[in-house]
């Protein structure tokens, strides 16, 4: 019955046709996303800093044989023109075909891909026989901040395949596969099964995305997320010692302090360095981050810093 | 924490040194405690009936390129003689080398090894240089069979790594890998991780285990089930035109009877066809299964074959 | 001109629309053709002592994530029955689907398929939805043993890709895949790369197969090897002590004997077990095997059983 | 015997215990080099430019589930620095650990590691836990450049496993896995096998191979190809019209020119485009260039360029 209505909610939320496959995690969503859509021969067009390529352990080439293409960027986010330049080789037995894009909403360096940025990509993607794909883990968050709708991000921009976030948006557990083109993810069921990523009680996966995504939740906890991220970053910037570095659209602070800095404040604060060369860092809000420890941190950054 | 108190559970449940490594599903636990076992040149001996062969849509083959070597058995269990026979080609380059042995307890017939079978196949298994999986999916079904302990069945007989069930017996989802001997499941975090079966909110999964693996309730839950089959098996056994294909030693009953008869009984009763060519079904009992459920379904039978 | 005369040549010698790709070896056009035979969630039934199955150290698992479904045969021969007792779980996420019915022409144990056997189980196969492979690594010998052509076996019979065989009928090295029905083999040519099996130096490959296969040494190589083979056959079968166990149709001999006259012999001859717990031995001739050698064979053999 | 022979020359030629593992092409000896060297959860490091990253059709991804990282650089040769900013993530379970660095020799930009250069990269990677191949595919043009031996550039300076050349110096077809540290390839027997890349007939591939690395022809060769190469550089580089791109340090010259000068040479003379974006073109010599092609090239050049 929840699995029943998850169906429903997959059109109303996405647009006719679309489907919800749940799967246990963000990996399991891109790598069963992934795998459907591209052949054997096939290749993966996505940002160098994308999750896919740095936080997963290499589960999409270990797992289902993918060849990634990184493409540096400076924000996380690919452009028409770096995918036209780095989708190559066509019809070259030498190469593995790029017959996937890979986008990520929100980026790993919390920056947004408006629509039109979307549509542009999926307009030449299609245009070169690709198709396109979006781990949404946060999307959330990139449609709380543009104030647009999951559907605006995917159905009506032309994505095919959108991994749809929902553990770091409060689930206990679980994300899913949409498929937006049905064409494009050939096999899904099987490619969910053999890639260990069906449970067997469907109904506890399909009520979780039900109280995201077929409520307001989703909306809620992400704002909630980005607003805590805005004042972090307000409160952070102000302060001498500290750089951001990166626009915030989205739950992440990227920030440039001393490392002796960063240290002290880690003992308290739990957060990663970005690049340890630079002394970047990133600071991750999310749904239950609360006013109270967002100021108690730039704080102590400003005790910190003081002494 | 709770993941810190499991570890503790782990040496106090299975032995000293063993650790438990939480994944989502029995495929899961499965792929990944055989991957990590195995070298890139392995082959695996299981039973042809092993839910690793049958049921997995081939996961251990197209995610970690393991190869099985299924071996035929009258009641789903492997014997030492069975085992001796499909290890060979040890050295032979043009062999995948046998070097892991998969048994599953309870098995996939519904019996059950006892210690001393495993214990048995463990030597065998340790003398020619390979090393014993247990998919355990069911193994609290087995356990409570038996009355012993899940170390009895595993750290107790040589057991090197351990499916560790949590569904079949009542989780909200969730399995585990349990290392028994270390050095035989090399880089297991990393595996975990690659085959998309690392969680992010860890604690969730770990509560669940530990709800089930640090009280009773895995007895409990498992008694009642065996205790449903029991009786199911009871009143079927006695309907003239019904005959039970294998002992019940857990919470399977598998029986012969009319393909019409199982037909009709289907409208209303979900089980499935074990081998459509000899009329064999399959009846699955749980721990949510009732009396009066049971009770019904042999009533439902009777009325079917007195037509 | 070498490449393009064998495409010619692969009309003629198979059928209109026939195109030949070479590789280097007999497990390199094995995994080359079922690969691009096989989606993702494919699996392949064959007899159990398939060289895919056992020779190849698990390079279709391994390379190519294939699930083999192997059954068991007395005389290396799938028969239409097998196939379809073995073609289950179609539709069933839970069930790698059984897409590639694989043959091997002639079989492991010397004996071969006529052509209307080949069709038969082409035409289940086919009508069940599933595509045919012949591993033709020895169908030179198969065709000449029924005075037929490999067109005859494959073309005329349904077969969908053929793995056709010259290294063991004489070539310094090379076998190739055989494509018959090209819409059972997407993106072959960059399966071939991607598998390691394409050479720079095609013309070498392509010279070597035009030498067999454009004249009529594969059937004058295969010819005699299998006369060979009935000649050992003839003069060991009429010794007492040793017992043929397998008719003789192609260029292999079966025979049982004692162990320690197996091993006394083999100081001298070299030759494999075929299965140490009945004594039997596997006795090959090729295409450079003189009638002098298999007569000392013999002799050897009629000496040590006198002893 | 020619095998036996060729294992005698490996010591010989690399270094005490040193061993040579025939393989069919330059593909096949990265794949099964890398395969072996890297456990399942295995990075390697590599220049963007490497063979293994752009031109096997993903072989190393598709076929061993290696995940590359692949690192820009100006003339394809990584250095300690560029390495050690690309070896992150030791120990932390979302990373695939870079394990392995893949060095080229001479690189797909024709230029030479120097043996200093290559035995600090050495030193970088084992100290951190690293070991390193070697892609010589054209190592014999790099030793030639040099004026030092296969073994300056392997074995003496802390390489670990090697692809050695054969086919693009002059061979029919072959090329080898050379093992320097036999303690980074386990089961490379098993590796080669079940990738497809062991020939049942090795007395070819080890004549072939014994003839060039056990003579001076592989000097000969690479030197000849480079003379040649300097020749055109010379000559080009000379061409109002043409710049060189990289310096000429093997059997490679880059040039750039105008893109319908290149489409208008092209009709004559097969040569690849690099860059497109950039009008950068490949030319390649080879063992069997001879001078009048070269000077016929560089004549139809100026001719074009004089339009």
């Amino acid at each position: 019955m929840y699995t029943a209505r998850l169906q429903e909610l997959a059109g109303d939320l996405l647009g006719a046709g679309a489907s919800i496959w749940p799967v246990f995690n963000g990996t399991g969503a891109n790598v069963v996303a992934l795998q459907a859509m591209s052949p054997r021969w096939g290749s993966v067009i996505c940002a160098d800093t994308a999750h896919i390529n740095t936080d997963e352990c290499g589960a999409p080439e270990k797992l289902a044989g993918l060849k990634l293409v990184p493409v540096a960027t400076d924000d996380g986010k690919l452009t028409p023109a770096m995918v036209d330049a780095a989708a190559t080789g066509f019809g070259d037995e030498h190469r593995a075909q790029p017959l996937v894009v890979s986008l990520t909403q929100a980026t790993e360096r919390g920056t947004v891909y408006t629509p039109e940025e979307i549509e542009a990509i999926c307009l030449l993607a299609h245009t070169r026989g690709m198709t396109v794909h979006m781990d949404g883990s946060r999307i959330a968050n990139a449609a709380a901040f543009l104030g647009v709708t999951v559907r605006d991000l995917t159905y009506a921009t032309g994505v095919d395949v959108l991994s749809l976030g929902g553990t770091k948006n409060g689930l206990l557990d679980g994300d899913a596969v949409a498929v937006l083109n049905p064409a494009a993810a050939p096999g899904l069921e099987f490619v969910r099964k053999l890639s260990g990523q069906l449970t067997s009680k469907m109904r506890f996966a399909s009520a979780q995305l039900l109280a995201m995504w077929g409520t307001d939740l989703w909306l809620r906890s992400a704002e909630h997320a980005n607003a805590m991220a805005a004042r972090l970053a307000a409160g952070m910037g102000a302060l001498e010692g500290i750089t951001l570095t990166q626009p915030v659209e989205s739950n992440a602070v990227f920030a440039r302090l001393r490392p002796k800095v960063a240290d002290r404040l880690r003992k308290h604060f739990g957060f990663h360095d970005w690049d340890t060369a630079t002394g970047e860092v990133r600071w991750m809000c999310a749904f239950d981050t609360t006013t109270a420890h967002v100021d108690a941190f730039i704080e102590a950054a400003a005790t910190e810093l003081g002494r």
